[in-house]
C-alpha cells in the first residue's frame, strides 16, 4: 500500500496533537496495524509522569528501544505506524536506529495555545497538562518530516499523509544527462520511487524524462515531467532533489526556476562539479529562502554513477542526515561493506574535497601518459606495454592503470585505437581549480599544476609540430636505458607524493575554512566507487588515522627510501635524453625540496627586502621579529 | 608667476566665446605675452574662411604647426598666452607637440545659443556665423582642459584661471608609504608642484604628510594635506590623483571616501600592485561617476620610485594621455633615453602586465636561489660564489643578479648576513595571481606556478627540518660535480624559458580580453628601472618586434641548443644527488613538452572517453569533430 514496502510510519508531536486518534484512523484507512507508543512505557514511568515529573533522558532509552524494536519485528512482514512524541532528534535517532530507510515521520504540529485549549476538553490521561510546557521548551522540529498543521480535522490529516505517501516519490532528480540517467536507474534499482525531470528545449530536449523512463523497466514506477511545478508537487515532503545539471550558470538557472515551487525545509543536492566558493554562496542565498543546500561531490563517471559512486557530501550535518538513507544506498561499498559517502563538512567542502579527487586524478593520468612516454622510449610497443603495466596491477593496481591497460589494447581496424586519438587533452574545471585553490590557500600543490599545466601545453600542438621541428627532437626509438621495474618504482613514487600533496591541499583548507573533516573517511570513500580508487588509497585509509603527513609515516618513509633511487634514475635519464617528464620531475624535486631543513629560501627574503624594503626574519630570533637591512 | 615655469597657456573654443577678450585680460593680469591665433592664418585661408568656406585638416596644419612653433620659441625664455579655437584632439596634439608637459588648456565652453547670440551682437569678423555650427558639430572635448562657462563676466573667468594656475598643484599623491614618498620625491625633484595626502590615524599616522614635506628641500613647493577635501580643492582641473595604498580593501575605501570631492572628467591613478580584474571593475565602477581611472603598475621598488620606475599603465588610451607627460617624466629612461613608461592598453591591462613582470621576477629569483644550492653543492663558500656571479654579469647580467652578488658580499659582524635570514619566503600577491590567471586562461605558466611554490614550500619550515631527518638528506658538501659555466648556461637557459612564458602568458591574456598589446613596447619599459632588467630583456626588444614567441627567433633557436646540453646534465645530477630544483627542471621539462610533436596526451584523452565519455578528436580527421569510444 505504502510505495516503499516495508515503512513504519512515526506519527510524531507533543500531546495533545492527536496522534493516537491520526494513528488509528490511518491504520484503518490503510489496513496497517497501528501501535500507540503511550501503550509501551513501564508502570513506573506512567506513575512518575502521573505524579507531575517528567522523564529523563535515561528512562526514555529503554522505551524508545523498545519501540524501535517493535518497528524492526513489524518491519520483517509488514508495513506499520506507530505515534510516539520523539520531541528530540536523538529521539528519533533512536526509533529509526537501523532501519533509517523505512521510516517516514509525520509531525503533527501545533501552537501551544491550540495544544492547551485542545487538552482541556480532552478525556482524563496519564499526563498532566502542567507537563505541555516543557514538551514545548525540548522540542526539535524534524528535519524530516511531513509537517501538518493541527488545525485540520483528522479526516483532511489522514487525506494529507495518504496524498503524500501512497503517490508522491521519495527523491527527485534534475538533468538526465550520462551522471543523471545513471544515477536516477541507481536510485530506482534499490527501489526508491523517483520522480526525474529533464528541461524541454524545442528541437532539441524533447520528453527526455518520458522517453527515459520508456526505455527501462526498472523505471515503471518513476515519474517523469518537463516542467518544473508538476515534477515538484509529485515529491514527499521534504523534498530531496538532486540537480545533476553542468555547473555554473546552469546550476543558478535551476535554482531560480525552482524556488517558487520548493516548500520550507525541502533540500536540493548539488551533485555536479561545482566550484566550493559557488557553493559556499549558494548554500547562503538558500539558506535565506529557508530551503537546505547540499553540495555533492559524486565520482565514478556514468559506471560509478550506475552502479555505486563515491560521494561526497558537504552542508548541514542535520540535513545532511535526510538524504544520507538515499547517497548510502545508492553509493560503491567499500571492502567492509560501507558505503562510499560519508558527510565531509560544512559550507563547499564536499565540493572542495570532490575538486581535490579531481586534482590528484588529473596527477594520476598525467603520471600514466609520462610512464607511457617512457616505456616507448625504452623500446617497447603498444602491446609489450600493456603487458608490462598488467604486470604492475600486482601490489600497484588502480582503476585508472586498469583502463590504461585496456585502452592501450583497443584496436581500430588494424591500428591501435590510442594511436589515431588527437593528443590534446581537455579539461572540464575541477583541474584548474584545484591549483587555484592551492595558490589562495598557500598550498604547494606542484603536481596538480604540473599535471594542468601539461595539458595545457598538449593544446599548442601547432607549436608543438613547429618547435620540434626547429629543435630537431624526435623520441621515438631512443631507447633509453631503463628497468622497467625502475619506471615502476618512479610511477609509484611519485604517486605517493601526489596523495600527499592532495590530502595536505585538503588539511590545509580545512584549517583555513575551519572545516572539521575526517581525512581517513575520505580516503575510505574514495576506496570504490572513484575514479583514484587503488590499492595505495585502501593503505592510507588506516595511515590517515594516525597522521595528516603521510610522508612522516614510518612505512611509507621505508617505501620512499626504498622507491626514490629509481626515480632519481629515471628522471636524470629522462632529462638527458630530452624525454618530457614535468609530473615525475615535480615529485622528486618536491620531495628533495621539502626535505631540505635549511633551503636557499633566506636569498629571496634578502632579495626581497633588497629591492623592497619587505623585511626578512632571523634564524637566531625565535621572536619572529622582522628586520630590514639598508643593503647598499 | 605660474607655478610651473616655461608655460604656454592655450585659450581654446569655438567662435564667439571670448578667446581673444580673455587671453587679452588675462596677458594684462600675469604681465605675459599673448597671441591670437587668428592673426597666424594665412591670407588665402582667411579668403577662403569668409567666402564660407571652412578650412579642412590639410590647410589647418601649417597653422596649427606655425601656433607650435610660436609656443615653442616664446617656451625659450617665457610663459606665454596663446588663443586657438584647437576644437579637435589632432589639432591640440599639433599644437602641443614636444611641448606637452608645458602646456595648460583653458576651454571657454558654452551652447551654441549662447555662443550664436554673442556673435550677433559682435562687431564685423572674418568668421560668418554660418560656420558656427560646423564648429559645434567637429567639436571634441579636451580631457585635460580647465572647462569654463562662458556665461561667467571675462573677469571672473580671469579670475578662476588665475586661482587655479597660480597656486594649485597639478599632480596629487595619495598615501605616503615607501613608494608613494618615493613617487612624490620624483615629482617634485622633476618641477612638479605636487599636492600629497596621508590619512590621519591617531597615534600612529600624524602630520604624515606636513612631517615628509619638512624633511625635504624638494618638497618645500608641495601642498600636504590629511583630509582629502583640501587635498582635491588643492589640485588644477581635471585633477590628476596618483593612489599609493595597499591593493584590495584600501584601494576601494579611498575610492569611496574622495568620489564627493572629485568633479566629472577628474582622473584617479592606482599605482599599486591591484589584481587587474579588480581594476576593470573600478575602471567601470568610476566611469559611471564620468570619473576616469587608469590602473598602473610601477615597477622599481623604492630605489626606482625615487630615481625612474617602469611604469605600465591601463585604461582609456585618451585619459592616458592627459597623465603621459608627468609618468614618461618621472619614468626610467631606456638605453635610446626613451622613458619606460607606455600606454598598455584597455581595462586592467596594465595591471596585468605588471603581475606578469612580477610573475617573471618571481621565477628569476628562484632561479638565483636554485642557483646559489648548486654552487653550495658544488662546494663553494659564499665568497666564492659571488665571485663566479660577478664573473656572470657579463653577458647575463640583470639587476637581480647584481644584487645577489651584493646580498652575499654583505657581513653580520663576522659572518655572512645571508646565513642569519630565517629561509621562508613571503609573497605579497602578484606571484600568486599570475599563477592563478594562467590556470584560468589555459596558459602553461609552469614557471611561475614552480617559482610560487617553492615559496610556499619553504614556509613549511618544521616539516622541513623534520624530513630532513626521516629521509636523511644533507646537502652542504655534496661536491656535486658540474663546471661553473654549466650552471651558467642552464641559468641561462631557464631564464629565456621563463621570458617566454611570461610573454606568452601575457599574448593570451590579450587575446581572450581583446587587449591591443605591444609586447616589442612592454619589454622596452622593462629595460630599466623594474625589478626585471637584464641584458637578456634588451635582447628581446628587438625580437618581440618579429614574433611573440620568442622559442621560435632564429638567434634563440641558435642559443638555445647551445645552452640545453648544460641544463640538461647540470639537472640531471642535481635530480641525482636530491637537490631540489624545482625551477630549472620545470624548464627543460616545458621545452621538452612544447617541442614534442607527438605526445602521449592522447591517453588523457583516452581515459576520459572510457570513464566519462568526454570525447576525443582524431589525428585522421581534420574536421575537428568529436568521437567516442564504447572501451568495454
Amino acid at each position: 500500500m505504502i510505495n516503499r514496502d516495508h515503512t513504519v510510519i512515526f506519527i510524531m508531536g507533543t500531546s495533545g496533537t492527536g496522534k493516537s486518534t491520526i494513528g488509528k484512523l490511518l491504520s484503518k484507512e490503510l489496513s496497517l496495524p497501528f501501535f500507540d507508543g503511550d501503550d509501551f512505557h513501564s508502570k513506573e514511568h506512567i506513575q512518575k509522569m502521573a505524579s507531575g515529573v517528567s522523564l529523563d533522558d535515561d528512562d526514555r532509552f529503554g522505551w524508545l528501544t523498545r519501540l524501535n524494536e517493535l518497528a524492526k519485528n513489524q518491519l520483517i512482514t509488514n508495513n506499520c505506524i506507530i505515534a510516539c512524541s520523539a520531541l528530540k532528534e536523538k529521539y528519533r535517532d533512536l526509533l529509526s536506529n537501523g532501519i533509517e530507510k523505512n521510516v517516514k515521520w509525520v509531525f503533527l504540529n501545533g501552537s501551544i495555545d491550540q495544544v492547551h485549549e485542545r487538552l482541556k476538553n480532552r478525556e482524563p490521561h496519564f499526563m498532566p497538562i502542567t507537563l505541555l510546557k516543557s514538551q514545548f521548551d525540548i522540542i526539535e522540529a524534524p528535519n524530516n518530516a511531513l509537517q501538518i498543521d493541527i488545525g485540520l480535522s483528522p479526516e483532511e490529516i489522514v487525506h494529507l499523509i495518504k496524498e503524500e505517501f501512497l503517490n508522491k516519490a521519495v527523491f527527485g532528480l534534475i538533468g538526465l544527462g550520462v551522471m543523471g540517467k545513471s544515477l536516477s536507474l541507481n536510485l530506482a534499482k534499490n527501489g526508491f520511487k523517483i520522480s526525474i525531470y529533464n528541461r524541454h528545449v524545442s528541437g532539441l530536449e524533447e520528453n527526455v524524462a518520458l522517453n527515459f523512463k520508456k526505455e527501462y523497466d526498472v523505471l515503471s514506477d518513476a515519474l517523469p515531467f518537463d516542467e518544473l511545478e508538476g515534477f515538484v508537487n509529485s515529491l514527499q515532503k521534504p523534498r530531496k532533489i538532486m540537480l545533476m545539471v553542468n555547473a555554473g550558470n546552469a546550476i543558478d538557472m535551476v535554482i531560480e526556476n525552482i524556488i517558487p515551487y520548493l516548500s520550507e525545509g525541502d533540500i536540493l543536492i548539488d551533485g555536479g562539479n561545482s566550484n566550493y566558493i559557488h557553493t559556499k554562496e549558494r548554500f547562503d542565498y538558500l539558506k535565506s529562502k529557508k530551503i537546505h543546500f547540499i553540495g555533492a561531490g559524486v565520482s565514478g563517471g556514468e559506471e560509478g554513477a550506475l552502479n555505486g559512486p563515491s560521494i561526497m557530501p558537504g552542508g548541514d550535518k542535520d540535513i545532511y542526515k535526510v538524504v544520507q538513507p538515499f547517497l548510502e544506498t545508492i553509493a560503491a561499498k567499500d571492502e567492509n561493506n560501507l558505503p562510499c559517502s560519508a558527510y565531509i563538512g560544512n559550507e563547499g567542502s564536499g565540493h572542495f574535497v570532490k575538486m581535490v579527487h579531481n586534482g590528484i586524478e588529473y596527477v594520476e593520468m598525467q603520471l600514466l601518459a609520462e610512464v607511457l612516454s617512457i616505456l616507448k622510449a625504452t623500446g617497447n610497443n603498444l602491446a609489450q606495454i600493456s603487458t608490462i603495466l598488467k604486470s604492475w596491477k600486482l601490489g600497484s593496481d588502480s582503476y585508472l592503470l586498469d583502463i590504461t591497460i585496456k585502452i592501450l589494447r583497443k584496436k581500430d581496424g588494424e591500428d591501435w585505437l590510442i594511436d589515431k586519438i588527437m593528443d590534446k587533452a581537455g579539461n572540464k574545471g575541477t583541474g584548474n581549480w584545484a591549483t587555484i585553490a592551492a595558490a589562495q590557500l598557500g598550498v604547494p600543490s606542484t603536481l596538480i599544476a604540473s599535471a594542468l599545466f601539461a595539458r595545457y601545453t598538449s593544446f599548442y600542438k601547432e607549436d608543438r609540430i613547429n618547435l620540434q621541428k626547429k629543435y630537431g627532437k624526435e623520441h621515438i626509438g631512443l631507447h633509453l636505458d631503463l628497468l622497467n621495474d625502475e619506471v615502476l618504482n618512479a610511477y609509484q613514487f611519485s604517486r605517493i607524493i601526489n596523495h600527499y600533496q592532495g590530502f595536505n591541499l585538503i588539511s590545509e583548507a580545512a584549517k583555513t575554512y575551519k572545516w572539521d573533516l575526517n581525512l581517513s573517511e575520505i580516503a575510505r570513500i574514495w576506496t570504490n566507487g572513484c575514479i583514484i580508487k587503488s590499492d595505495l588509497m585502501r593503505t592510507m585509509v588506516a595511515i590517515l588515522k594516525e597522521t595528516d603527513n603521510i610522508l612522516i609515516d614510518e612505512s611509507f618513509v621505508k617505501q620512499i627510501k626504498s622507491l626514490k633511487p629509481s626515480a632519481n634514475h629515471v628522471i636524470s635519464q629522462c632529462i638527458m635524453n630530452e624525454l618530457a617528464i614535468p609530473c615525475f620531475s615535480e615529485a622528486v624535486n618536491f620531495l628533495n625540496n621539502f626535505s631540505t631543513a635549511n633551503s636557499t629560501a633566506n636569498l629571496i627574503q634578502a632579495q626581497r627586502d633588497y629591492f623592497g624594503a619587505h623585511t626578512y626574519q632571523r634564524i637566531d630570533d625565535d621572536t619572529e621579529k622582522f628586520y630590514h637591512t639598508d643593503w647598499k
